[in-house]
């Protein structure tokens, strides 16, 4: 028997870049790019941009804020950098020294950028469509002059609804996004779709696609089976096995209470690790025993160090296996439906605690 | 006008030092002790107790796990470095090489603890009183040797339900606490509380206390105001203020629809910097305008790197102001509420990104 503290993640960037290359395929012959905003959504930009480097001949990279290029401007010497938040104040150094390229969503950031230029950097237009999230309106557009318009390398937008086949948010925003670039860009190569636009046909996919989500694993395209390999395991030790009897409490705020005599692990990882707590009373947890895995429901309170599970029913568990909250027969999407919320925010928090032991697969 | 990316994390050391002293006098004469377990709850392990060793004399540390210690060993020189998820193959030389002291939370790991022995430190012993997460129950305590009792330096619980006063499992855990004390560690020094113990009187003070969520600013006895300082401030820039017209949709799957002409403004944050996507429609941004705090709704979807809100009332707002997540009118304990969790997940969450600007306040 091993004893052991640590929870550990392991992130298989074979199957990273596989997805990657399968979403190039289905995307053709519009370019592929890849997202690492969030520090590659927690799993580290720095390795995952030089696999996909490396081995997929990525040469165009999004983050969200110009801090985030530092971490892979080494690894990816020559591509393109773009830089999602844009530029300002705060980042203006560091688009000189590593010549990074802003996109640029308001009017505001445009006079900023006019104020500022780097020579031989054409920035990215990003324009609204519908998200009624970041970038330029049509009435502001009007405003730009023809000069403007040429200096910029890429128009983009952002679909709200891509998830869903038939949501009629898609065909709108097309349309939108199609009256937009006639009329105002119609020389300029366009980019529309992140990964969930990538599966709604050519029209969604312009120029370039930016792959994040679905090359991370995640199913973006719900309304059919995943085509994509999952990426992501955690596990972390089991530090404790023992008797619950019934009618005693479990966790903070003794929200559970054994109906009958049980059997309970104590799994070392909580929400510090990036678990959410809403998976409290209704998460699982599971254990390589015998030929298959077995699943043990979360009892009492997620807390932030430690997950209690009922392991009644599972023979021969000892202290120092490992108890699963994400492989591949549960995955970024199942944890997700569990805890109440999308694949994408578990992924961005399990990633960032240094406590992790990270194996990275390559 | 000023333009900028970055959200802002500002982090109070001089309120937090106020509030240890503060507790330190609430729980006295017991001794004080600071968790700065996972990275001290995302501010900063290092930065945290080189504060409360430096001005608060604090000698007295825990960490969840080894690796943890680390991070803090070279600014707390001579201090006792406790670590809550014990011992095992994965950090025993760490142990070994800063002289951290385990707890010990199971028979198996004490086992493990007897085959490594490290001379000169005695760990500390975790036991059961009706949490039911990690720790010794008395039939395990049962079959301790006397040698092995007395090698401990210290026995410790932990509270379920120590943020309401009157709960019946506050009387049983200390009940229970004081049966094991008396039965098995007549000589040992004792821990029971953590913060929200602290305030429940002498009895649930011990000899030590382990101070942590209250330090940072939470209220852990939410049945009268909060007597401690907030000591963050989370802020980020605006990167646009636009039009929304009546009958557009907000947000990824168009869960917002305005149902009159607004005003909206795009601010530089979202879930991967730890706001929760739970606020989705329900949070609030507050903004710095004329004399006092604005308050905007959260609009739609929080997504990975924005959040939009109805700005609509707030007159003179611009591009490059500050929208405020977390601050002295806003606290952790408000943005919680709204997000349908406690302090302590928000707080752990909203550290993690290192894209934030960081400013320490000392």
């Amino acid at each position: 028997m091993g004893i052991y503290t640590r929870p550990v993640l392991e992130i298989n960037l074979n199957n990273m870049v596989d997805n990657y290359l399968r979403l190039q395929k289905i995307i053709a012959p519009a370019k592929p790019s890849a997202v690492v905003k969030d520090d590659a959504y927690g799993l580290g930009a720095d390795v995952v941009a030089k696999a996909l480097f490396d081995k997929a001949d990525c040469r165009d990279f999004w983050v969200a804020h110009a801090v985030e290029g530092v971490k892979i401007a080494d690894f990816v010497s020559g591509a393109n950098i773009y830089v999602l938040q844009g530029i300002g104040e705060d980042s203006l150094e560091l688009f000189k020294k590593y010549r990074f390229i802003p996109v640029i969503s308001s009017p505001e950031m445009l006079d900023f950028w006019l104020n500022h230029k780097i020579s031989g950097i054409k920035p990215v237009i990003h324009v609204e469509t519908g998200l009624n999230r970041l970038g330029f309106r049509t009435e502001d557009l009007d405003k730009l002059s023809d000069e403007c318009k040429n200096d910029f390398s890429l128009v983009m937008s952002h679909l709200a609804c891509a998830d869903e086949k038939d949501h009629f948010m898609n065909s709108h925003q097309l349309e939108n996004f199609k009256f937009i670039r006639h009329k105002y860009f119609p020389h300029l190569p366009a980019c529309l779709s992140a990964s969930d636009g990538a599966f709604l046909g050519p029209d969604f996919c312009c120029d370039m696609v930016r792959l994040g989500a679905a090359m991370y694993g995640i199913n973006t395209a719900p309304y059919r089976p995943n085509q994509m390999k999952n990426i992501i395991t955690l596990k972390a030790p089991v530090l404790q096995v023992k008797y619950l009897p019934k009618g005693e409490f479990v966790g903070y705020s003794a929200t559970y209470r054994a109906g009958t005599d049980k059997k309970i692990a104590i799994v070392s990882a909580g929400y510090g690790d990036g678990l959410p707590r809403s998976l409290s009373n209704v998460g699982k947890v599971f254990f390589n025993i015998g030929k298959s895995m077995a699943e043990a429901r979360i009892i009492g309170r997620v807390s932030m160090d430690n997950i209690i599970c009922d392991v009644s029913s599972i023979d021969n568990l000892k202290v120092g296996d490992f108890g699963f909250f994400v492989c591949d027969d549960y995955t970024l999407d199942d944890i997700a439906r569990d805890a109440g919320t999308i694949s994408y925010e578990i992924l961005s928090r399990i990633g960032k605690n240094p406590r992790f032991e990270r194996k990275i697969i390559k």
